[in-house]
């Protein structure tokens, strides 16, 4: 995600020592080199088989395929000229390092080769003329090099790191007295998952293996020298996503030092009044963004609940719920008398994409959720008195939210002044437990019955959903949210899932322009996480 | 210049003790760091004032100039966001490599910087968009970089070498949150000419010294691991090109050196059967072009017999004294039994640029021209008997000028079938001296006057028309040459004067677009030598 609400008079505090455990953590990773595995020819994806509803598509537009047109082996035979350029297929997703050698044939190279050099996740970015992008957010993130190379035969090693399935070498220029073969092509591609460590899946369903592998993939492309949201866009770490991948990590490539290190940085790198940032950065020195959400900051409680629940790490959590413990505080300090918590106009958390989507309830919602988990962290530390502590608030956010926000009559849980009926309040209610089982359910199916208008947008969302339903026991109604939803990706091709997925809309970007989107984004990749822990 | 010529079946023979040689005398580049000396606002340049022929002007056109705009210093109080720009003028022509820093103001970079950055030698190619070059040579010559910056702050040093005078930043993209300031921009300036060799200059004529000042810049900047054609393009040794360099270096620069380092790569480095080749590359390897040019290589002769006339180098005379005679035996098979040299279709020849221009007769007085100063040059090495053969060939080849391409009547030389009266073909048998010197004043008073039609084209050509001026005492007239030809081009503010000059026609291009032209070209920086030599 990329969103632009900063905080005033922002001021970073560094705690040097979790910065320092933070750098001491930081993995190795491991590479691999990997050669295209075949020639693709991009063409236009006819509308129809797409599946969507042409009038949500807001402006005409094609989509792209990549079929099969030469084995590799067909490249060592092309020369090209200007105008020439060729697709390569890598096979698979891959984030790295790509190194390729270009030759002149023909007479001595009298001019330099000028190059086009285009890297993208999936047919649509390969189709598409990025000089036509149109989107809101920068257009620096498309992944797309211009090279003059003065001197041939070149290695030419770029020395950027891109995210990418297929590969566009286009000659803009030679001179009508050379042209130029591509050779040894490959990509270094790194990683700190080792796949050595994921446990056997045990289902013979053909359809939740695909979906696991792929959400095993995006998991390993994201994985880098902290969890990255997408290693195409915005290549970094964020708390809301953390969660989710570290959840995941538990079932999957169990790389615990990797969420220990992540948890240390938010912790070592606070916004003001120390409250934990939405994102941070490493380069060009580890320092936590200027962004701040509400339900993001409140995710370090969760993340670190869900760390000690699947490692026992006392030292950690110890050392930590101090941190989760302030995001709690400053939480509470936007509870009104009635202890609700104050609806903004600013975009002050996160949820959801969405348009129009109030957030009061959810962060309401959230909020419970939070104070539950820290109860529980406490018990773990034998703090009976803080544990009490946080019951009480529990109990004081919980009735307020009854007496305010939740509508009897209709039977939803509300937002906001103009009363809004959300799919994210709701699924965020029932997370938060404030009915039981039984009603819980009655409510997520009264929520699917009634299919109120304000929709999830994200994976991020269908995440929390589909956790809601499976911790009610709705099963088959959340298996079948993972078949049609990650496994629509999954069946149009993807090697990994997207950051934005809207079944009835393939063009669906918040950012103005599809190209820009992200098709590797770990918050898509939970359904690993629900089959291994839920359905096997 | 840049031709397509290729030899069949071409093959290059090595001489490796001369390549050893040349490779010994390598020089070693000196260099300057400059900044740059100002911003510049690049405005259009009414058609007016450039004193051109409208309707010669083969499309509309503008120009454009560069107005001083801010001191350097404003530079370092601007932050430039998307869309944004700043033109920087150095002062004056470098060759180099540029290095600039780049930071972020504002939120932490929340994406990659995307940065255009454009070098140009003269406003002209900073007013244009490049992506409108419609030129019938490689783009890839066009100045241009497009970066990626994943991390700020960051030192950029382009890996590339450039000429240009002026270099715009262009920021295509940063993001909302934050912007770009440039700092610390500058030149590493290379060149292997020593000013500190350049004898005074004995005149107080301020154009003369004016024209004198542009012309050693010119070579300047050309001079560097050889003598370049032009740093922008071709970057390369040609031999037509090297000869003026290095007559015009041994009145300024004199690095015979370097003259001698090129004479071995070209006879260290031959076309089939010993030719000597149009061109020469350093890299990937020292290696011959496959282009051949009749004139061209008879220049190998020339450009030894002026170096020995500079230095009095016997030794050298004496090892290349081979490669010469090889280049008069070789010219000598193209003439047919009248002793007159073959015309062709193809272009085999170069003289100058010149549209229709037929090279029958300037080939045909290079050869003669050749053919003496071979002569003289076994009167040095004390070989009478040699001496002796290039006076009969020489005999031979003006005899059959004068029977079959002297038209007595008209009082030109013809050349071709068509019998084609053009500048080219008089002012090259002035200076193969058929005639005496009164008959040559006539001649070329008559071409001044009659005008002939096909006319000359570049500053290469009127090099020689001046020569032709200066050897036969029509010193006034070569005066006025030097101030109206070469004085235009610094008249309008020529840093370095130009491969192209058209003083009706500021858009000239033999490459069907201005853009591509090189605005710093040794063939055009012979005045020095003509002041130093004839007027001082």
């Amino acid at each position: 995600m990329d969103i632009i609400n900063s905080i005033p008079d922002f001021k970073m505090t560094v705690y040097p020592e979790f910065v320092k455990k933070a750098e001491e953590l930081k993995p190795a990773l491991s590479s691999v080199l990997v050669r295209p595995a075949g020639l693709v020819r991009i063409t236009e994806r006819p509308q129809k088989q797409d599946g969507g509803v042409p009038d949500r598509i807001p402006f005409r537009e094609a989509d792209f395929a990549a079929e099969p047109a030469e084995s590799i082996d067909a490249l060592s035979r092309k020369t090209f000229g200007k105008g020439d350029s060729v697709c390569l297929d890598f096979g698979g997703h891959q984030v790295g390092y790509v190194s390729f050698r270009v030759e002149a044939v023909g007479s001595p190279q009298d001019a330099p080769a000028y190059l086009q050099i285009k890297l993208g996740e999936i047919p649509y970015e390969m189709g598409r003329d990025f000089a036509g992008y149109h989107g809101n957010i920068s257009r620096s993130w498309l992944q797309e090099e211009f090279l003059h190379i003065d001197v041939l035969p070149a290695v030419i090693r770029l020395p950027r790191r891109y995210a990418f399935r297929y590969l566009e070498f286009r000659v803009l220029d030679t001179s009508p007295k050379y042209r130029v073969i591509f050779r040894d092509i490959q990509c270094e591609s790194v990683t700190s998952a080792d796949s050595g460590r994921v446990p056997p899946l045990k289902t013979a369903d053909p359809e939740l293996i695909l979906i696991d592998r792929v959400s095993r993939k995006t998991m390993e492309s994201c994985m880098q020298l902290v969890f990255e949201d997408g290693p195409k866009r915005d290549r970094r770490l964020w708390l809301g996503d953390l969660r989710l991948q570290a959840l995941t990590n538990y079932y999957t490539f169990r790389n615990y030092d990797l969420v220990r290190r992540c948890l240390y940085l938010f912790a070592g790198l606070t916004q003001n009044e120390g409250r934990a940032g939405a994102c941070l950065f490493l380069d060009p020195k580890p320092q936590v963004d200027d962004t701040a959400l509400f339900d993001f900051s409140l995710m370090f409680v969760s993340c670190l609940y869900d760390y000690y629940e699947a490692t026992g790490d006392r030292e950690t959590l110890r050392e930590l719920f101090p941190t989760a413990r302030r995001q709690l505080e400053l939480s509470m300090r936007e509870l009104d008398e009635d202890g609700v918590v104050r609806d903004k106009e600013t975009w002050w958390c996160f949820l959801d994409w969405g348009e129009g989507l109030n957030k009061q309830a959810g962060a309401q919602a959230v909020l419970i959720y939070a104070l539950k988990q820290a109860r529980q962290m406490a018990l773990w530390l034998e703090d009976g008195k803080i544990a009490d502590l946080y019951s009480r608030q529990a109990d004081f956010v919980t009735e307020g939210a009854l007496s305010r926000l939740w509508d009897a009559k209709a039977g939803f849980f509300i937002s906001g002044e103009k009363r809004q009926r959300s799919w994210a309040s709701q699924v965020w209610f029932v997370l938060a437990g404030v009915f039981d089982r039984e009603k819980n359910r009655q409510l997520l199916t009264r929520l699917i019955q009634e299919d109120l208008p304000v929709k999830m947008a994200t994976p991020y969302m269908y995440h929390y959903y589909v956790e809601a339903l499976m911790e009610n026991g709705l099963t088959d109604l959340a298996v079948e949210t993972i078949r049609s939803y990650w496994g629509g990706m999954a069946r149009e091709g993807a090697d990994t899932f997207y950051e934005v997925y809207d079944p009835e809309n393939r063009f669906a970007s918040p950012y103005g322009d599809r190209l820009i989107n992200s098709f590797c984004h770990a918050w898509s990749g939970t359904p690993a996480y629900f089959i291994r822990k839920y359905l096997t």
